[in-house]
């Protein structure tokens, strides 16, 4: 066993869920966009969260997404120690780029850190589900897995909990606008249709498999053919401002493709090479700079490791 | 140009499609199952069929399916020739293994070698569909792609005409079964919904994306977890007497999956080796043995190659 400090300080990354065509079992993950992290071993056992700053988020353990998530992690492990948590928040919760995710995964990766790696990756993702669920009613690791693998991720099941790491071509790069507005989940689960034409679950599978097979063979046009969601970005673009002439000049911007970054108001844009992806980027500021809406704009490398720790 | 005979004699292959999760996109070639043909040039121009062997099919070129795809050939290519069709079938026509692709793919295949390819695949593909129309009364590429392919394939998109060669693991054999019942095209078309959950819909693109991923990484256990069809088996295995022994069977045998040839009432098996496909074959001929139903097996290594010229 290596050498076991007793804090750790972490950034745990925003990421991207759906990816177009992907809803519920695509993500990928953002670099250098995330929430710092000190997790602490405490001599009285339990979690317990010591510092929130950012935004405002409860203190009790078992009201917040990181703390849920420990929570089932030492329930497991029964460890001698406890922890403490302090909590940097640097996503905005409901900004659509897996805020509650970065938290619920952060906890348990920097726990399983302190305590020697006693569990794997896919295990970390169960525990940090219990926490997803806080935030969201439903366990979904669509967020998650790209926290904790790094990289793009396919959820090919929840029960038994399977992930796939899809390898990333090296000159991927993502553009993220945040509109400031606020969407709550329940209306953007509320619009989506319970049943769907066959015809367009076939368009999309099809898609699915494409991208995938795109992502093996780093062929970029066809990543970017792959990025189409006939099934829900229909109906929750409705729900964002300006979303089509963001994805219109993204496109004519050289973007290979365009969507609603996990269940919104986010919209991220996926490019070859950096300087394509900051060009993504002024088109996007553009479109909302002649609204009243505020905005953020991040550029990120794909990030294949996932949550890195620092000093 | 290399030099250009006047007579070709081919073996066109029955092929899979569908493959569990991939309904209407994903398709595979067989070996050593096919129809022979050969084709001739003419003085005469126009499409004649001269000889047609093993099942009685009309010989108007313009209600033939391997008539029809080569008309739709010769109006794009106008040679200065004509040519004469001999079909050999071996392929019963309604079996489910590709019977109409095989004819309609192999007379486009063969006059393009014979006019010294001026066609590319996909184009081939696009005048094959023509043919395939003919039987099916709508235009697919799910049988045709792999005949002409080779390998698996998944058909991405039909508009434009886009179809992905995903790489095969080497030891991967598929065993068939042919019931000899009669399943007609117009009810296990309409035995399907319009409509499905948007629920079942995420698992299907969850197993079509692990399914690509798993033939790129040479993943036998996650190939057979994504043999998967929530869709249209539980529909169409209805139609099928014995499916469901056949498929518990073959997989207590050790086949990584189980399915339904196309629209059936053939079902094939995906395994790891000659031996198992060969033990998954009698186990399925155990089923219906014990029926009184008649039956065809094959085992077949996975035909990379596609459409053979014979001697």
């Amino acid at each position: 066993m290596a050498y076991i400090n007793n804090e750790i300080k972490i950034l745990s990354p925003a990421t991207v869920a759906n990816v177009s065509c992907g809803f519920d079992v695509l993500g990928f993950c953002l670099d250098n966009v995330g929430d710092e992290m000190i997790l602490r071993k405490t001599e009285e056992k339990g979690i317990r969260i010591t510092k929130i700053e950012g935004y405002n988020l409860p203190f009790e353990a078992e009201l917040n997404v990181a703390g849920v998530s420990a929570l089932a992690l030492i329930k497991d492990a029964k460890p001698e120690c406890g922890f403490e948590i302090e909590i940097y928040k640097k996503i905005k919760p409901g900004s659509g780029i897996g805020s509650s995710s970065a938290s619920a995964a952060g906890s348990v990766w920097a726990i399983n850190e302190l305590l020697g790696k006693p569990y794997n990756t896919t295990q970390l993702t169960a525990f940090a589900m219990k926490g997803e669920a806080l935030a969201s009613g439903s366990e979904h690791a669509d967020n998650l897995a790209p926290v904790l693998f790094g990289g793009f991720t396919l959820v090919k099941s929840l029960s038994p909990l399977q992930i796939l790491e899809i390898p990333t071509p090296f000159e991927l790069y993502a553009t993220i606008i945040h509109p400031e507005i606020e969407i709550k989940t329940s209306e953007s689960r509320a619009i989506l249709p319970k049943e769907i034409p066959l015809k367009n679950a076939i368009t999309q599978w099809a898609n699915v498999g494409s991208l995938v097979h795109a992502m093996h063979t780093n062929d970029y046009n066809l990543l970017g053919q792959s990025l189409n969601d006939v099934i829900v970005e229909p109906y929750r673009s409705k729900l964002i401002p300006h979303f089509n002439a963001v994805k219109t000049e993204s496109l004519k911007t050289g973007a290979l493709g365009v969507g609603i970054s996990g269940s919104g108001p986010s919209i991220f844009a996926l490019s070859k090479g950096k300087k394509t992806a900051e060009s993504v980027a002024e088109a996007m500021k553009n479109v909302y700079s002649k609204t009243d809406i505020n905005f953020n704009t991040y550029v990120s490398k794909i990030n294949t490791q996932g949550i890195k720790i620092l000093n």
